[in-house]
């Protein structure tokens, strides 16, 4: 496969030279046939989109920019947005009459044949996140009476519309699942002996309403091709194959590491989304963490007599605060990630808690020694600098329990505990390690 | 599959029942299998892991802790260890001799057999974190004036110790890739036809030393199976197949999501690795930070005179800090993970920057409204309220630039972005934002 240049592309089509320009389109990456749709005004991009035979105008229209594929659409006519959308497979469908806006998608859902509405209409009926949202009908099914050499035949008939052919479904006649076997397995075997007799008995199955996270977690610790997807009564409607997975985990990985970083929804698009939009998905939690923080400066206000007399104290907050933010948020991520992997899981809370508290108080201990140092040749005083260390030692032992338990705690309530953010736990960080500190210095300098 | 119970389990090792053990054995998944052998003593464990088939003992094992591994090993005789480590793909291989401490590692190699320790250590030879190091050389390689029944023959004769025969990879008479062929084309292709005529020539490909995250993102890019890898004359020299892609993903995602957490390594066993070099990993970053921390409270000593005066002032410096902190993580989250999946990359960073400070001026307007309120509720100074506001709005511009920017920064200097750390950012905004709220307060109070 070749890169096509821009200047190359622009030039054939300023030449309308439409023959050499597909054949050149032929032999180029849909990715990159996509981002040089997108360096052209819209109607010249639509003559171009037209010259594409069918399979790769859907691979180039999922690389699109979501703007482009709108203003794309809109510009269809019903038969070839007919023809275009039924040649999607059925859950690249739903997920593009989801992500345009209510209009279009009204208007792309009309114009399909009955057959492929009822079954869009059926993939839109499952909650969005669940297995049935993400699955495709069109795997292969087999009867276990049939011989390998029937099965071969079934499978080369239906090859042509299937998303996989390389792990085959074995059911009963009442379409419960009851096995597997794999295009390898068949391959290999005697042509005259029965699926029954080479199949894999007890398949691993999902349930249409499983959350799409497990069925990623499933496929992949088995290395699966593909998972099956079955309903309340154990009849299997569906599956999702191994490249969906690879699609559901980036997706889940980045709303995870939004989270943290205490950005809400996922901005899929980063460009094309609006700037009001983005403020709304960050406002919320800042404000949230604005009134704690207004808490914190209420002690310090609280303070006036103490600071008043001793305004070095003040140097040392931003250090204190500070480390305990990072060294909760230290903690938090170790286990907010291995909760995501399932390396940690609830029974292991305790042991986490430990664990990691044990770290605060090495931490603590090792940081104290540095900080004792630092802060006796900024303040000149021994005493602050004895409060100081003293009080970062207490705070990175709480830092590492609140770090490590609040995730544990999250999911306990049932919120996901990627919701620990990193700007969460120094919010608690800055009020708890403010409190301590003047309650430390009350008491150690009264001494 | 079915859940095999501790109890259970544990009383059919009381009596010695190994018969009806090791055949509710065979019925279990591997995992669950390993999370037993965890429970019982190590020679006890060993008794009952010789009891496994080899594959599935290779898949028990892979799915255990890296210190009961070792554990086993130790127990394992030579000739046991050899079987054992002979017939895991050397893949597999290369990981287990990387995680092993050394002394361990060199015995297994020396008991290998001559040809599996050639491959192994051609293997090894390979820098960590390159295709070379994660191909398997067991893939099917045809050629392309077979027919498709000669093509079928040979995969039928080859498949058993294959990664995959789902993709087959066509080579010239001097081993060049010059195509590929996926199984579903050759079940559907007629048999007399040739492999040259079905084949998709130009395949995509990777080198041996091409950067790991690379192979996953082409293969994921294009939905591949697996992707080929050649040497430095473009001779194919093995294959990397979709759920070593997946495990490489999750790796590289893992390291991330540390760095942004400020935590070095990726510590990949949290219950085994010891609590000093945990410690290691979090102190570096901390104590840096530490450092940072002790100018922003230099610059709050340098204030001790307008302070001293107006002991209030410190009271909004957590406020201000963390809401720096805060908004410039937010930022730092989009664009580093933007990096991570290709839909932000180098040339779009100035778009990104000036996307990102107009958020902020934004944000720090909305928030701004909310500030001047609380600041003036909670010191009763007006004059004071619109110092914090002004700050916090300047600020928050600050934040998203430095949290926008920085990640470009750092690749620009061929860092990881991803180093790009909330801590950090927090720490950078700490200075920043104490440095500029004097400098207002200094101006605004003295007018």
């Amino acid at each position: 496969m070749e890169e096509m240049n821009i200047e190359a592309f622009k030039g054939l089509l300023a030449e309308k030279n439409y023959k050499v320009l597909r054949q050149k389109l032929l032999e180029t990456e849909p990715d990159n046939i996509a981002d040089l749709l997108d360096s052209i005004p819209d109607d010249t991009a639509l003559t171009v989109f037209r010259l594409l035979p069918k399979t790769l105008a859907v691979d180039v229209f999922d690389y699109m920019d979501g703007s482009l594929q709108n203003r794309l659409l809109e510009c269809f006519s019903d038969q070839a947005a007919r023809n275009f959308l039924e040649a999607m497979p059925p859950d690249d469908r739903i997920e593009l009459l989801e992500e345009v806006p209510a209009n279009v998608a009204r208007r792309l859902l009309q114009i399909l044949s009955p057959e492929q509405k009822r079954l869009t209409v059926h993939l839109l009926g499952y909650k969005e996140g669940t297995a049935g949202r993400e699955m495709t009908p069109y795997f292969v099914d087999l009867h276990s009476y049939l011989t390998v050499a029937q099965a071969m035949e079934r499978i080369r008939r239906l090859a042509i519309n299937r998303e996989t052919i390389y792990v085959c479904y074995v059911m009963d006649r009442a379409r419960h699942l009851i096995g597997t076997v794999s295009l390898r397995d068949l391959v290999v075997a005697d042509p005259e002996a029965r699926v029954s007799d080479i199949m894999t008995p007890n398949p691993v199955f999902v349930f249409t309403n499983t959350d799409r996270e497990e069925v990623a977690k499933t496929l992949l610790d088995r290395d699966l091709i593909a998972v099956p997807v079955v309903d309340a009564e154990e009849r299997l409607v569906g599956i999702i194959t191994h490249d969906d997975v690879a699609d559901i985990v980036e997706e889940e990985t980045t709303e995870d590491i939004y989270r943290f970083g205490a950005v809400a929804g996922t901005e899929r698009s980063y460009f094309t989304s609006r700037i009001l939009d983005v403020v709304k998905s960050r406002a919320a939690w800042l404000f949230l963490l604005i009134l704690v923080n207004m808490l914190t400066g209420s002690i310090i206000a609280g303070q006036e007599a103490l600071l008043g007399e001793m305004v070095i104290l003040a140097a040392f907050i931003p250090l204190l605060i500070g480390t305990g933010g990072n060294v909760g948020a230290q903690s938090a991520t170790v286990v907010i990630r291995g909760l995501a992997t399932g390396e940690v899981n609830p029974k292991k809370a305790m042991a986490v808690v430990g664990r990691e508290s044990l770290v605060g108080i090495v931490l603590g201990l090792t940081l104290g020694v540095a900080v004792l140092i630092l802060a006796y040749l900024l303040g000149r005083d021994l005493m602050v600098a004895a409060v100081v260390t003293f009080t970062l030692v207490v705070i990175s032992v709480i830092a590492t329990i609140v770090g490590g338990a609040l995730p544990f705690v999250f999911r306990l309530v049932k919120l996901d505990p990627a919701l620990v953010s990193a700007p969460f736990i120094s919010t608690v960080m800055d009020i708890s390690g403010v409190f301590l500190y003047f309650v430390v210095a009350n008491i150690m300098l009264s001494l």
